[in-house]
């Protein structure tokens, strides 16, 4: 998917909210753990209720990976399903990978060839050839870690650049702008950091934003939309636990896809704010 | 395993190789290919045939993951082949992972729990709150990134901090030996650094360290040892390609235990030469 093809669906579908199916097996609704596979039977559920408000799926994959080889069963048919019934929705690996250039290659694989995402999310402490491989791929994304939502974000990633002035997030947007392009490479702002989003956007005006950290996290959407929207939006919100936890009872669904469509009806409003 | 019952072992072993099951399909002998699974059928001979000049075994995540639940398999029978033969080796899992702290918690889970490794790499850009899960574990590890061996491993990790003067990788150990102990953290340097491990034991004169980059990328192990050696040996120096590959012929595990015997007799006087 291009950049324009997403942004074209963000104005179709008045929205720019990504789902992340953070499904960890311990907090789904306790009537769902007899099934077979109820990480995907949950998410088949979340995934039915709330697509009609979102533009974006993100599994964190740690949530999948935790349970071995069954974890890998879900993943994979949770991404079977979004790609034969929901075929025009960006999906993103929240895997936060990044290895040597030979391993990294086989991580791009990983997630590009052998389960169908769009993008994957990539830490960027080891530098180019690390994220170089999965650039490579035609209509696929990197979506590299500039400033995360955590508590612990600040300790490395405002080291401040003896040579330049930078902070260490903003010295990662101004060198690895230069290996893609606004059609492969999106970075990572954390929604509690909305004072940093205007910095961000004087280095990589033109770039996709995943925003993270809006709900249970604690950011909020009107800040995030105002500091960091872009002529054509260049932003994709997420909120994980919010949506797909905000009830356990057998209602989840229904209640997910209110709290979805709440945030899809702000969403409306503020692309329309924005002339969009 | 404490830090002591590594040294312990490495001295009566006479060896601090690890040796990586970086163990990419596509590379295994063309006969064993036909097998059920594969990969495990040749890391299984590959240990069999290196364990008694070996301490540790780190298979290479990416190469497993590439191939999404069948990789999984074959990686989890290699953890329980090693577990149930081999049973005092140090098993890590190199994944680089690190995520925000309910997710690193799952990663932790991952590897500790469903999965029995002793130690898993940590990529350290998003702070402590992504590396603590990893240490509340009894006897178990994090390995942290700090100076990889790779090409562009310089773009960021050398970011002189303009408050303190310490180099990123140097900040990072700096900051993060005090979230746990010399017993649950250890720091991967690249062996072509060798320069800068002289500055690394400055800052981390306890600490293992797990070395990478030896053969295939071309570090020296006499350089590494001679370097970074401490009073107990403290180091685990990591040969993947250069052993597993050294032949891919009929008789690829002879050929793989004659390289790893060669390096470990060459471990064996260099810690000779220490009083070890």
């Amino acid at each position: 998917m291009t950049s324009i093809e997403l942004s074209d669906k963000i104005r179709d579908k008045r929205s720019f909210l990504c789902i992340g199916l953070d499904s960890e097996f311990g907090k789904i609704p306790e009537f769902l753990k007899q099934e077979k596979n109820p990480v995907f039977e949950f998410n088949k559920r979340i995934i039915d209720a709330t697509a009609q408000y979102a533009v974006a799926y993100k599994p964190n994959i740690a949530f999948y990976e935790a349970y071995g080889v069954s974890g890998w069963v879900n993943l994979r048919m949770t991404v079977d399903y979004l790609r034969a019934n929901y075929p025009d929705m960006f999906l993103i690996a929240d895997a936060k990978r990044g290895d040597i250039g030979n391993t990294s290659k086989m991580y791009a694989k990983a997630f590009f060839d052998t389960v169908g995402f769009d993008a994957v999310t990539i830490s960027p402490y080891m530098g180019e050839d690390s994220v170089k491989p999965f650039i490579g791929y035609k209509d696929k994304w990197a979506i590299i870690l500039a400033l995360t939502s955590n508590q612990g974000a600040s300790t490395f990633q405002y080291t401040e650049d003896k040579y330049g002035g930078l902070m260490l997030f903003e010295k990662v947007i101004n060198y690895s702008k230069n290996w893609g392009t606004t059609d492969n490479i999106m970075y990572v702002v954390g929604a509690n950091r909305a004072d940093m989003l205007k910095e961000v956007r004087r280095l990589a005006p033109e770039h996709f934003l995943l925003i993270p950290g809006v709900g249970a996290q604690g950011g909020s959407l009107s800040e995030i939309a105002r500091a960091g929207m872009n002529s054509r939006c260049g932003l994709l919100v997420n909120s994980s636990r919010a949506i797909i936890f905000a009830d356990s009872s057998e209602n989840f669904a229904e209640a997910a896809a209110q709290k979805a469509e709440e945030m899809q009806l702000e969403m409306s409003s503020l692309l329309a704010e924005k002339g969009l």
